[in-house]
């Protein structure tokens, strides 16, 4: 049975195939009007100088903790970490990077596109933005089958790792690479993304009363260079990370629950399935001319649901076939289920077609205090249902799967049985990604439109056209909502499976019997620590934006007042000075947040030993879900309420009531698109983070002596 | 030795001698003008007629609650709960509104004293109002003294409870009466403050333009009626169950720890100690006529920091004499030191002489939104230095006190050296708030110079008058900040050593051993849940602020509308409206939030076990301090912001920069008022809740059945 692995070879060529096909389709449409060719090339240029800096930079840092890796690896003999693992951690970073550039590069050759097909029909609209998408969503997780394939053979058939325990130790490590790089493109762009949208509303919006996108507003190229390089490269390295870290923690916790190879198999063959029920769903997508916001919404969903549901029924045979349990089937099932409750409750709590959005917008009417108040108490309180729904997610597929609650037995390790049941939340986990082909292509597709309609404005097409654009960007925002709910929930439990492959693997390098009892005063301020990595991480990226932020600002107002003639056309502003503003900010931002989340872990293991180590891996985790879920929602929410007082509701656009609004989705901008959707990444960087240096902890820690 | 218990009283007996004092003197004084002795006696009626409705709302929850008490215990034959918890219940709660009703008293008799006493010399006005605060501070010491003492005598020699293990058991839970009652205070006085603070500020400050307290604003009474029924009622509540939480999770502790009654005598000679040298240091408080308002705070100082001192050197020959060891020595220095560095830190981040405050007044130039995206950063940054004292206090003090990093035994209970470690971080807290008497001196202090500056405003003293009740409030902000610092510090440290003995209750009722693992599903569910009940709490309480703040907006700008002359005089605002409305939605907000903190630990008991319970305990603990921190932090640096811009600097009072710092000031109120400060009493109430209902949660959960 466990001979099929190479299905994964299979899914990474039919992933690539249909990435290829779309790509083709995409670039066959026309890029319009010389003036939307001369735009979308600048907003090329500027996301292509970014991320050759931003690669730049992340190399530099990668080159380092390459070099201590392998002084662990080959300086202990492969004792303190294996001496594939600073190999695996490079290839990593590469393939996490190339799902971010691949996705940056159709994304931004699709927009003008996505334009001049809009001013021809809607639908065409859609299938550009779509396809695109889709080639990003494709290339995700082809490249994730690639990589965790590759190094399976290599590592059991080239390098001889006979051992499933072993190959699975080995393996879960290799995340670290992906997640490093995730990190960094998410911070990065975040921070790139929403400086420019900040400082061009704050001036532009707010000051000079000038519309969204407007060509006299010297921030709107690097604006919708953010777009590119935030939520397309960001996201793409992101959910890279998240797709194969969900994978990998289920591989080492397979093998310990007595599963041998089959346990590894079958999260593949879940994977390579989903992919072709994604590729069957992104069919669907499609709508009539005269569609309205909610049947654009329907023509994704049924998209989508097509794939869930399809893959829901088809993961029954395959793991009565590979594992012989419905148990583990019905864990499968929890995260199919968990990840589709995740995604309605997100969209209940930011859309404003619900109760607690449009209850936000009338907070307007008391002004800017207010809203902000009542968007944060929103956002806060919409962990309640997302935290629900993880615990009994936990909970069901953990028993399901055969989890016991005894689970450490008198020699105080962990039994079979705990390990069976975590390997039911880790691959709860995979199965809510099983389909991240689709369900990544409907929420890229989101920043094509975003592009659109900027590039439709500055070009001046008709009225309509922005129309159209309007509505397909419109719908990206609840998508990307929807996206950030699946990341933050697979995250959750990922987090869960990697913290038990954490306590596996150092429990079986020690002869000591390592007590991670919650009481423990090392586990308690471990979990300090971990709370407060996750409050500081996310004060770090915060207070970024509102740097770069504020430079952005100073240099549009110096332009407004220096440069005569731009607001009667007469001149045109300097583009390029804000685009390099915010190049320089993002660059010089991102290296203390993404290496917080390297060196906090390694410096409390030292201190406080794995114990430590455990405490803040719960702590992280804890916190970090249930501050993502705050901030991503909150974020949403102002966004959304600003939006529903701008179609005519509360004053409409201009009142007092917008422009507290328009203070609420500015303070909303670096939660949902910089802080939050980074807080996934840094949980699951700190599980791999320890279990790389888990050697090295456990020989060198203050606890030690004492 | 133990016999010396009796000291308990004399130091009850000190307290409330020293209260009286300061209270005649108090009195001593005039109330100036008609007009003065009018409006101290709208606020003093308004005050009166808030606590009224708010007792007669918590009586009944209270009835609610002692009855099903009475029910589980005398159900099970005081298997399930002991029987003398029900009424320790209704001590508790009854000792704590006392706490907080003698501090509103005094503070509404002392308020137009201290505005009368301004107008003679800035050192009379100092003494009046720092007298007043001494009542409520020696008040609160006093009943906690008297209640511990009174059980103790109680239960040992009346009911006959001989054993020090159960004496300390039954003891740890008569915590939750006071708990209770502090977070129905908390949480109502500080929606009532609140929502007065904000409306009267929305309205008047920002739309009118007329200056904090004008008579001719509706909710100026209400706002100053929001001072004593939140900063001084519902301090005073929150702190005695600070106080006496603190002892009383020392006890048990001390118990299993081996010290037996030694152990429980050792906090209480220390409180007793530490009243002595609060008497000492509050001598000291006094300022010479052209006192700047560094002088003043370092008048302060020298009292709280004399006391400390004292206290920390009279601890040793103390703590040898009891115990015997220079080990648990060591852990109340750390929790003396601890209060400090965490009281400074606050001021660092939250005083404008520092840098990140008044970074922050310069976001204010680019708006409200980068202030507000500022102020969060900040708040959540600050995290930093607090968690890393807590998480070094709580170290230092556990292996100082004789911890060991082997925790548990071979049968599976903690060994002794463990709760002797556990003890150290209890009396860690002890030793934090040993000096409670003086540091809460100078905390009530603030809104009564508050208040006098209000009455001094609205009853037209001279402008240096109200220049001098301004310099008093302004160092009322600092002393508030560093006053939630050492409320939640101790909270921290409280905290744990609770969640140890609700295991150790747990351990000793059950002959299974039960694993509190931190991998444990059940125990990772339980920290997630608590993380959710931080959020949602704060959630709750923001959004009650929110929506009690937006009703007085509406009224305030009814009545400058309707009421015609307001605005010159001729007309007098309808105050009492306002009053009404605060109070009505104070009582209504405050239900749900409260009940949240009882039912979610029991809840998830019923359905998770007490494995369910730890992780909740150890969940709630963790994001509560940090939330608490953050909240706080973040509220008073905006605040301070604000009053930076108003000294002239970023275009000063009026401008543009002023009205965004408004915006910041706005939000934070909530955050450093309301939400906040509540969070140390949920945690504490959780614990004390876990453990009073761990009988039945044992024998009644569904954990039992898998």
């Amino acid at each position: 049975m466990e001979n099929l692995f190479w299905i994964g070879f299979v899914g990474a060529l039919i992933a690539a195939l249909f990435a290829w096909m779309q790509a083709k389709r995409v670039l066959s449409y026309s890029e319009g009007s010389e003036r939307m060719q001369k735009i979308a090339a600048s907003i090329r240029s500027g996301a292509n100088a970014y991320l050759k800096q931003q690669y730049t930079t992340v190399f530099k840092v990668f080159v380092v903790v390459f070099i201590i890796l392998l002084a662990i690896a080959f300086g202990s003999g492969g004792k303190m970490l294996s001496k594939y693992t600073p190999f695996a951690f490079v290839t990593g970073g590469v393939f996490s990077m190339l799902a971010g550039f691949i996705g940056m590069k159709i994304a931004t050759s699709s927009n003008a596109r996505t334009a001049q097909a809009a001013s021809e029909s809607l639908n065409k609209g859609l299938r550009v933005a779509f396809s695109s998408g889709s080639v990003m969503g494709f290339t995700v997780v082809g490249l994730g089958m690639l990589d965790i394939t590759m190094w399976y053979y290599l590592l059991r058939y080239v390098f001889g790792v006979a051992d499933p325990v072993s190959l699975g130790n080995i393996m879960v490590m290799n995340g670290m690479g992906a997640s490093f790089m995730a990190l960094f493109a998410r911070v990065g762009g975040g921070i790139y993304t929403k400086a420019a949208d900040v400082g061009a509303d704050l001036v532009g919006k707010v000051e000079a009363g000038i519309p969204e996108d407007d060509p006299r507003n010297p921030a709107t190229i690097a604006d919708n260079v953010g777009d590119n390089v935030g939520d397309v490269a960001g996201m793409g390295a992101d959910l890279y990370e998240s797709y194969v870290g969900s994978i990998l923690a289920t591989f080492a916790l397979g093998a310990v629950g007595g599963y041998g190879f089959n346990g590894m198999l079958l999260p593949m063959a879940l994977s390579v399935c989903g992919i072709i029920c994604s590729i069957l769903g992104s069919f669907l997508v499609k709508t009539k001319e005269n569609a309205t916001q909610e049947s654009l919404l329907k023509s994704l969903r049924t998209g989508t649901y097509t794939a869930a549901v399809l893959a829901a029924v088809l993961a029954a045979p395959l793991t009565y076939f590979i594992l012989g349990s419905w148990g583990v089937y019905i864990a499968i099932l929890c995260g199919l289920v968990g990840g589709c409750a995740i995604g309605y409750f997100t969209e209940y709590y930011t859309s404003d077609t619900y109760k607690p959005t449009q209850e936000l917008a009338a907070a307007s009417e008391t002004g800017s205090a207010t809203i902000i108040i009542g968007g944060i108490s929103l956002g806060l309180k919409s962990t309640l249902t997302s935290i629900l729904i993880v615990a009994a997610a936990v909970l069901v597929s953990y028993f399901a799967a055969g989890g016991s609650t005894v689970i450490v037995d008198e020699a105080g390790a962990f039994t079979e049985a705990f390990n069976r049941g975590l390997y039911g939340i880790g691959i709860a986990g995979v199965g809510m990604l099983s389909t991240l082909g689709i369900t990544l292509a409907t929420d890229a597709y989101g920043p094509v439109a975003d592009n659109a309609g900027g590039i439709a404005e500055m070009s001046g097409l008709p009225e309509e056209v922005r129309g159209r654009t309007d509505a397909l960007d419109s719908l990206g925002n609840t998508t990307a909502a929807t996206g950030k709910g699946f990341a933050i929930g697979s995250a959750s439990l990922t987090a869960l499976a990697l913290l038990v492959s954490y306590v596996n693997i150092v429990q079986e390098n020690t002869t000591e019997t390592l007590n991670f009892t919650l009481t423990s005063p090392t586990v308690l301020v471990g979990m300090f620590i971990g709370a407060m990595l996750t409050f500081v991480f996310s004060a770090f990226t915060m207070s970024a934006v509102q740097k770069a932020a504020q430079s952005i600002v100073v240099e549009v107002r110096r332009q407004f007042k220096e440069i005569a003639g731009i607001m009667d056309y007469k001149a045109d502003p300097d583009y390029a000075s804000c685009v390099s503003l915010c190049t320089r900010g993002a660059l010089h931002e991102m290296v203390a947040p993404a290496l917080l989340a390297i060196v906090v872990p390694i410096a409390t293991g030292l201190v406080l030993g794995p114990t430590g180590v455990v405490g803040l891996l719960g702590g992280v985790s804890v916190t970090g879900f249930a501050m993502a879920v705050f901030m991503s929602n909150a974020g949403g929410a102002w966004d959304n309420a600003k939006k529903y007082i701008e179609s005519g509701h509360h004053g409409g656009k201009g009142s007092e009531q917008h422009k507290a609004a328009v203070v609420g989705d500015t303070v909303g901008d670096p939660f949902k698109d910089t802080s939050g959707p980074s807080l996934n990444i840094l949980i699951k960087l700190c599980s791999t983070v320890s279990i790389v240096f888990s050697g090295l902890i456990l020989a060198f820690n203050l606890m030690n002596l004492l």
